[in-house]
């Protein structure tokens, strides 16, 4: 999942250094169309899908506006899943989500892809740790669990005056459906009766 | 083949239910960029690429404005190969080329993937389907089979005076070439001589 | 790696063709949105990403404004990879960068998909081609070896006064990166001190 797009070589640069770490790997593209740099429309996209796969996927999320600062590459680990990305808030919903969770902070640079660029983490660290990830390399081999990793709190619907909710819409899909932050669970409680 | 496109997160969680049923799958995208809810578009895209799949394919269309009406799911069965979608007409060119074809209504609800929404049957229902059929469960354990099945008749090129013929352009591709409704069997009988 | 878009049937109707003749090929997609007919553009895209993947890849690089005249269908081979193209300079940089290089014109039509289409050589001599190479066929079996295939200088940057270059913008990607034709390794030549 990433913010990538498919018109440049970005895509097929991470599934190259994938592939020759794990070659058995089996790819998945959930989307690259990601809003450039928008970390929630990554957490959003991310969130709708991550638990449609098999237990033991890896799940790689690269929506990254501060690649080449000093935000840190982590890895999430709950029950059934890993998911390596950027500490920046993209798994704030997967952390609402996923009851126990274990954030790791990556610090183990022999399994980066060298040289590793400024501007290319996705191919040269997120793309090998994964991989490495998925031929079962133990994640507490990647760096030291971390509680101060960056979450943001998803906005929430409010009630504005009788049978009324103010909420936000988060996207709008191929088909014209736009998507609010309202959810089922939210009815009751925001309408009286 | 499908009109989701590949900006939102549709095709990522089709594939996970896949490969959550048979990990070893091998997903190939033909294209998700059909025209949304246009059938016929649908309909033309597979029926110019499945012969070159290998024998045993399983085929998943889902082009569905009716999804979350009494339309059904359907599984028709060529010599060579499944395909499993909506019956609202998008296998009418299927029909027109496989000699023997048999169709059934899918009915076996221990196949889906329980909740179904109302809305993205994609997942819920066709993806599931496929997945079972991919590890081998024979069709006859999804339904009965039926002969009401919808199917549209393609239109058809006429004659309009000498040297001349009435056609319709079916597609515009991405090389601009327009893609028309005449073949190399029609030439000699619209053209005297 | 080809121009042909993702919103036709084209890149489909290849991978079926190579997954009847390899059903367990592992085929990655780096890029269907070369520019069309753009064989700089295909040049450009499959010479930043090819050294990424596996020794032994086979990349099929299909960006064929002549296809349909005589221009050849070649095979190169380097020490680590083979590179299956039509004969117009679109592999020009990795002429440039792999030292060792062999280039063979396909003349065995046994391995074609039959019949040829005039328009479509992805499907018909490409991908098969590509195919039985990753099916590890000798590339001696495909044709003769040949010295006279096509290949262009790239552009490259000059000094124009003190302190300034004059150069190309060879691309703009997906995130408003300025991609031009001065490398890390022009910047010492090109500057006095």
């Amino acid at each position: 999942t990433t913010d990538f797009g498919t018109n440049d070589h970005f895509v097929g640069a991470v599934k190259g250094v994938i592939l020759d770490i794990v070659p058995e790997a089996a790819i998945v593209d959930i989307s690259h169309a990601v809003q450039a740099f928008d970390v929630l429309d990554g957490a959003l996209t991310i969130s709708q899908t991550y638990s449609y796969f098999p237990t033991g996927t890896v799940h790689m999320i690269v929506v990254d506006p501060g690649v080449g600062t000093a935000r840190r590459p982590i890895i999430a680990s709950s029950d059934g899943y890993h998911f390596v990305a950027p500490d920046n808030g993209v798994l704030s919903m997967i952390y609402a989500k996923e009851e126990r969770i274990h954030v790791r902070h990556v610090t183990a640079e022999h399994y980066f892809h060298q040289p590793v660029s400024n501007t290319f983490h996705g191919r040269d660290i997120f793309a090998p740790v994964a991989a490495y990830l998925a031929k079962m390399v133990d994640s507490h081999k990647f760096g030291d669990e971390i509680e101060d990793y960056v979450r943001f709190a998803a906005p929430k619907p409010k009630t504005a005056g009788e049978n009324r909710i103010r909420a936000v819409v988060l996207k709008v899909d191929r088909f014209g459906n736009l998507i609010s932050n309202v959810t089922p669970a939210d009815v009751p409680a925001l309408f009286a009766g």
